[in-house]
């Protein structure tokens, strides 16, 4: 299945207080890094966005955190297509600085677009030009 | 156990373009509700952590999303300690519009602080104190 | 003209490395306190803009800061409209944590929405009764 | 004087329900963009900052907003310090969308940090080699 690799710099304003990255950005990183996945792919999903066509809403979301990260730390977010069904997909992250692993986490995301009277979600099949290139879909 | 509840109103700048709260706010919303279960209780944890002194680093989260929120929406988020040890707890939440559930999720902490060097989180006992009015310790 | 007072807490997630609350918020709290001006006039302005409509998009801001946030403090944000036309107003925000002046800002805002094209913004008059309820409007 | 170019490509957690860039994020923009002025500079301002050393904490900004911006956007800010004195310096900040202008800004600073009693920020000289690399100090 897809894999990417998206490099960033911790950003001065993604700390607290505390002097590391609030915990919250991670998932920023993720949704970063997952958006990143689709790129060069055969459906110009930021496009498609924009024109309040369809997206991949989260559906769950975790992490585990295993050393914080600070101001001005080049990091790599590994991320992989870990399960691929018509309707949804989850994404495994893993956060490096330098060799040191810092954080994993995971991302269920469904393929759909808020309803129009703002009650929720509807679910539509991810396109299969999308599906073949995301990888070999799961039954 | 202890319990909070919480209530905010969801700010414009939480929305993205897909018209409903970026997921990872949902994830800042648990770091208020954490916060907030501490108040009134014998440790002034927000001038504690102001003085450079101890506070609850994240170890692990997660969230299911079951119904998205939008801008001006009143949520209520019900937060109760689920596990309790002597360096360590677990917060369980669940954030309601009205009567809907919209997420459930979790954070697992430990007691500690940033070490000098930056290297990591070194980990102490929460003040007993603390552990008690939290409720009763798990072994 | 109208005026409003919004009370609020800085988020542990709102400070930086610094200790104190990153700039960039002080203007995400301008744009809380300005919506808070609309609040119990004739026009629902967040439904209208949940439901794709005219908001106020901002043409300027400044601020100027003359003592930090921290974590934890209650702050008051004292706003008045200081301009007002048929298609645009002028926002004054004074930011104070007790008596102590913290920060003062303004916010230039035209009513309007982004075209469809995403060009740019569509700048129309604000409702007149809008106009009625925020002040006597200026030439 | 010295100026910097910096290109980043706008997140969707940037934007906001009514499609663009939440404007406060612009600030958030300019405090990168500045932080890399200091790139390649005879202080490592991150490492200093780091160590609870000095920084440059805002004083005043402003900015005008020309054009939205929205996700994926790739955005060039041109910085450039336009007043430069012993404690303090002004940056000035262009904002393009390849030849578009999007938005100007201005940040003023002041050298310096924190108080440990968190009653306000002591301002210091910046380092006479860092005013030396930044430009001529203007008496």
């Amino acid at each position: 299945m897809r894999e990417s690799r998206t490099t960033l710099r911790v950003r001065f304003g993604e700390t607290d207080m505390a002097g590391i990255v609030f915990y919250p950005n991670f998932f920023a990183y993720f949704d970063i890094a997952t958006q990143a996945l689709f790129a060069g792919g055969p459906v110009d999903v930021p496009a498609q966005m924009k024109a309040g066509g369809f997206g991949f809403p989260i559906a769950e979301s975790g992490a585990k955190f295993l050393a914080p990260l600070s101001y001005d730390d080049e990091i790599t977010i590994v991320s992989r297509v870990a399960d691929l069904r018509t309707r949804s997909l989850r994404v495994e992250h893993a956060v490096y600085r330098g060799e040191l692993l810092c954080a994993t986490g995971f991302e269920a995301r469904v393929h759909g677009r808020k309803k129009a009277d703002g009650s929720g979600v509807e679910v539509t099949p991810i396109p299969p030009a999308l599906v073949s290139w995301l990888g070999d879909p799961v039954a």
